[in-house]
């Protein structure tokens, strides 16, 4: 890859996500070199992705260009490459567009979704951990009330206005209630020849409560606002198979459906060269210790989803979300700059900021360290963190305005259906 | 189709476009059963697609759902499908989810890109008359840069760096501008490591003058607007093939490019069954007479780009763009009602409201009937104009706000590329 080589040492950070962004940050304007590699131009904010997928808000609002990011930073080169492998003995990242030299290097590459070895299930299933998958998904509902409106099938019909979301955490959580929001104000007035009261979100959590990560009473709070919704619930239930048609799960239940929308887990987006073996734990993730290196390795770091730091709280490493990402990125940003200056590294030291998540309109769940709470107010402290953590000026006014438009008139505009429609139904 | 018979008149309209939305909408609330087909969920505004292009728009700002227009009318239907034949003698419309009887049928399907019969510039050339065809241009244009990152070989950098347009009407000078101001504003800032002076822009007309549908003034003006932005204007050229690499045209010119752009022209989006013969013109319209009424039918009609109705001052049919379509759709709605009622139609006359073009940042030019004015008050008047037609009050706003952003921060945020990104250069 043709990036000059400087008298700087180079640090390449693979991955533009919460994790890779805020360490590229905390190197801007020092003296070393950063090349920044992801297999997308744009850096995602995924806690709006399900916004996207039920029309509320447009994707480039949510996503943001990554030279834009980085273009005030000297010493920084951004490529769009997909990393096929690291050699972390020789210092060699292999990509799609050549191979790079690295001094340091950053394994920031998140995480993707786990269906648990089911290849059945990840055929026919929709994802949604990126934008294009949110916008596939998107494409996929409107589609369904399409072909619904054309069969005289009752059983056709009910399938393509069933919905069921595996997978109870927030991603689920707040897909199932925008759903159930999209069911109740907008498809009356769309689809009049359509009996939209037939259309089902099913949300099915395999352990005993949904948002398990969160507290008890979030919980508890968050099923009372989903049922008020009209969302069916199904605890302890573990999905087994589903072949594009039936969904089979461990207990006797069974849903005809269209749409498996599959948010039951995710596991670490390792890199060949440190995927196996001592290299990573449960959930592919890659261990590090305290300064986020890898194991065996001075140079070698990962952060973010990917990356699983055992602690006494967090034994099997932080929760996979932004919080965690961001606060390693920024921590060894300062250890990198330390190492550089050959002052010792300071162990991470995680502080947990809580957890929400939203249902609907008035309605979210709050988990502060010291104080919990449900409701409206929990809504808007919500709006405010997504807005406050938004990338870009534009992009906070643009989502605040659809918000405050779609609380007015109980609407999402985003409907368009961009990919080429193709009909499943024959006749 | 199974659209339930009513004792009203059944109204067929086909395509949702200027025309045919205009049309949907006089006839809202009158005692006549309406169908509308369209291959996509979406009405587009197209006289701003050029900007979801150059990243100044999200897609979802300048279309609107279909069914949410419709949404208050009662007597209202929306399938989404693809018309393949009609039928004028039986009164069936053949389409890929089944037949639909009607007693009137409208033809509003709009226009396509004219390639003049060469198939091989079809193949390699990019369009832009639908949003997925924008998009897909925006993420090309985007490659483009990244592409040129990878590659050591001058010839193959500037092919990539090479912007060739084909074709000055408003589609294709609105363009050039765009890219002129990316070039200026964005290009060395995203990309530090490319020399982004050697990005060109060529706009090729076969005609003497740009914007040759124009007033002589504004043809001049554009052409000094556009020089000033560093675009290189090629008049009296006209090209002839483009095999992906070379643009060949009838001089000695050639051209080295990535990217061709066609934006040379139009043609009548014909339907089987109408579409030879008698029927159709010059540019494949569909001949209609006063009342937008198809040769030889009384109870079908045209209306829009696909319509050419003869007149003294438009021999060859009004211009290819929004305003006859609007007006026609008012005019037959009305029509269709007075025949209904047993009253005699009105013969459509065109109020010609003249037209405009967009440079870039202060720069437009607008030939009003008997005012004909160029620069910063022209461009207030387009800004004003487009956003006076855009249909819904949220896309107002967010296409407000992002201009203004745009304007002050010379900038352009929709810059995501969302198709898989395929490279084509060999390493």
């Amino acid at each position: 890859m043709n990036i000059p080589r400087t008298s700087f040492a180079r640090i390449v950070i693979i991955g533009g996500g919460f994790a890779g962004i805020s360490l590229a940050k905390k190197l801007s304007k020092q003296e070393v070199q950063v090349v920044l590699l992801d297999k997308h131009n744009y850096h995602t904010f995924q806690p709006l992705l399900y916004q996207v997928s039920t029309g509320g808000l447009e994707p480039d609002s949510i996503a943001y260009p990554i030279r834009k990011i980085l273009k005030d930073f000297p010493n920084f080169h951004f490529r769009l490459a997909l990393v096929e492998a690291v050699k972390p003995l020789t210092n060699d990242v292999i990509t799609d567009i050549g191979i790079l030299k690295f001094d340091y290097l950053v394994i920031a590459s998140g995480s993707k979704t786990n269906y648990f070895g089911n290849s059945e299930i990840e055929k026919h299933s929709m994802a949604m951990k990126t934008i294009p998958q949110s916008l596939n998904l998107r494409s996929l509902i409107l589609e369904n009330f399409e072909e619904a409106l054309l069969t005289n099938n009752l059983k056709e019909r009910n399938a393509l206005m069933n919905f069921v979301i595996v997978g109870a955490g927030p991603t689920g959580v707040e897909l199932a209630g925008a759903l159930a929001e999209i069911k109740k104000g907008i498809l009356p007035k769309d689809y009049p020849d359509l009996d939209t009261r037939s259309v089902q979100i099913n949300l099915i959590q395999s352990s005993d409560r949904i948002l398990k990560e969160m507290s008890e009473n979030a919980s508890k709070k968050a099923e009372v606002f989903l049922e008020k919704l009209g969302v069916n619930i199904w605890k302890n239930v573990r999905v087994t198979s589903y072949d594009g048609k039936t969904v089979t799960t461990s207990s006797d239940l069974t849903f005809e459906t269209a749409t498996l929308i599959w948010a039951a887990g995710v596991k670490g987006a390792t890199i060949k060269g440190l995927d196996v073996g001592d290299f990573i734990t449960k959930g592919e993730r890659i261990l590090v210790n305290e300064f986020n290196q890898v194991k065996g390795f001075k140079h070698v770091f990962a952060i973010g989803d990917v990356a699983c730091m055992e602690s006494e709280e967090f034994p099997n490493g932080f929760p996979m979300m932004a919080q965690p990402a961001i606060q390693q990125g920024k921590q060894l940003g300062d250890n990198l700059l330390r190492w550089i200056e050959q002052k010792p590294m300071k162990p991470f030291i995680y502080k947990d900021k809580g957890a929400m998540a939203t249902i609907g309109r008035n309605k979210a769940v709050v988990d502060l360290k010291h104080f919990k709470f449900q409701g409206i107010f929990a809504w808007y402290v919500w709006m405010f963190v997504h807005l406050f953590f938004l990338i870009g000026f534009r992009n906070r006014v643009v989502v605040f305005i659809n918000w405050v438009y779609n609380y007015i008139r109980f609407d999402r505009e985003a409907r368009l259906i961009i990919r080429p429609f193709k009909r499943r139904l024959k006749r």
